[in-house]
């Protein structure tokens, strides 16, 4: 009985420095009371990450602090809102006070960042791992989802697609993996701006979790539409091309996870506007393809159609 | 590869009975969107349940459904808030189709009786385990807290002391435990219909989930002052009152973890008011004892002190 999981909490994430004015009552009650602005909704969003599932063993536990809130700030963006609050349940094997430094230092780093606070949770014993919800507001009435795609809509994402998918994999197989894809699967950076400047231009979002195909294949299944994309337009940085080049496995960029880059539709009627937000993105932003009315999606590659056998990641 | 966690959610858990007017968006999204009454603020809490810490390996999927719920439940009735919204997380060994449905019966049989929606969540593989956060609402400003118990304030709490503790205890020792506490211990009433009648009326409450000593204890540290209780007052079943007498275990009823039951302080100048809405509890009221200057918890049997050793539950 080394730590009571009071004192965890209390002494790892406690000393946070970002306070939020709606916040009556924060960490520390049988949970926390929240004033909402009352022109927004609340959006609310949970993912749990496993040892193993979602993170490879031995991940460095602040890069796990960080990913487990990037990859909920991903789910608000994706969703138009800004994120406000989030609460942490953490399920740990022991109480390593070397283990809970580098992971609050990770998680808080992120929250600081995009003045998130640290509103509750939950300490347990068990085997690692680690549940984050978090809490946003969007303008009533505007928040994104994965139904509002019509036929004519442009297709964008953001970022470049397949870098953490090829990070994942450099993991597995290599010994030295290249730094800057492995990086991007280990640390992603939630699009928070880019979502924040969609709410009324994008017609559907989602962020891309389990590869582009899956993703995108949700927001046509919600809107009852397909797509063409062309693979040629996908962004990818100078590794994933090589690799594609080189293992000729041209549908990686559709099926691998874990970028947490945005993929959205946009009106023709919004183009404009889209255009001028999309300056204060703060990351790369790229038309792919484009909604149309027969249903599946479609691929084409040097003005032929490509076959698209895989269709992202099951979790069972 | 049985099931895709899409197709365990959508199978088990989208046929709930319950629909919120403010649910914008509710489960199969990135995240649920929800629309607040702006005389109200919002309360969340999270609590995690684990095999072998926070229920018994082979506990029955629909009790384990339940018990999940009636822990946060309890945390939001602990705030005097109503319940409207829950985001369930499941990690499963396996999908078993057969747990899942007696699992979501509990939960979903529950939900539906206290008329909250779910909205969403994660599924996951790996060793069994089970976050649930929860969110409700309280007129604005009213929420419960565990610092605002001041001297002379009355202690109450609800129901019956001691019986899950009991129910534990036996279900560890006896091959035939009584059912009457077993039952106590697998499928606690949360005391909703209490915790919202006590906006206005209480100064604080908390739920007593580590046992009466350890969950008044936080009530005393946060809100600066001390506590004496009388023995003989603490409400117990025959069953705990049988137990103590014969084991002699006399702190057994303060130390005795599970029971969810509400324990709470009401200011003399609120107990005429007090007395007219516990009406409408649908349970058992019981005053304890008193808030006091002198900081520490006192507790007299036959008109003797008795010294407090154990304080209630640690998770590490």
């Amino acid at each position: 009985m080394a730590l009571s999981e009071f004192d965890l909490i209390d002494r790892f994430f406690c000393h946070q420095k970002v306070a939020k004015s709606g916040t009556r009552i924060g960490i520390g009650d049988d949970g926390a009371i929240l004033s909402l602005s009352s022109a927004s909704d609340l959006v609310v969003s949970t993912d749990t990450l496993l040892e193993g599932v979602h993170f490879l063993p031995g991940t460095p536990p602040e890069a796990l602090g960080h990913k487990a809130l990037a990859v909920n700030l991903s789910d608000i963006a994706a969703m138009g809102a800004l994120p406000q609050w989030v609460f942490l349940s953490l399920t740990l094997p022991t109480a390593d006070e070397t283990w809970l430094e580098g992971f609050s230092k990770g998680f808080l780093g992120l929250a600081k960042h995009y003045s998130v606070e640290l509103v509750g949770g939950d300490t347990t014993r068990g085997p690692l791992s680690v549940t984050v919800t978090i809490l946003g507001q969007v303008t009533k009435g505007e928040g994104l989802c994965r139904h509002g795609a019509k036929c004519g809509d442009s297709i964008f994402v953001t970022g470049l697609i397949g870098d953490a998918g090829l990070g994942l994999h450099e993991a597995k197989m290599k010994e030295s993996a290249n730094q800057s894809v492995l990086e991007r699967y280990m640390k992603p950076v939630p699009r928070v701006q880019a979502g924040s400047c969609l709410e009324s231009v994008a017609s559907s979002c989602i962020d891309i979790s389990d590869g582009l195909a899956a993703d995108l294949g949700h927001i046509l299944e919600k809107s009852g539409v397909g797509a063409s994309l062309e693979w040629e337009k996908i962004p990818l940085s100078k590794a994933v091309s090589d690799f594609v080049i080189q293992t000729e496995q041209w549908d990686f960029p559709l099926i691998a996870g874990d970028d947490y880059e945005l993929c959205f539709t946009v009106p023709a009627s919004n183009l404009a506007r889209f255009n001028k937000v999309s300056n204060d993105f703060g990351c790369l932003v790229t038309c792919i393809g484009s909604i149309e009315e027969k249903k599946g999606l479609r691929l084409s590659r040097v003005g032929k159609n490509m076959e698209l056998e895989g269709s992202g990641y099951r979790h069972f």
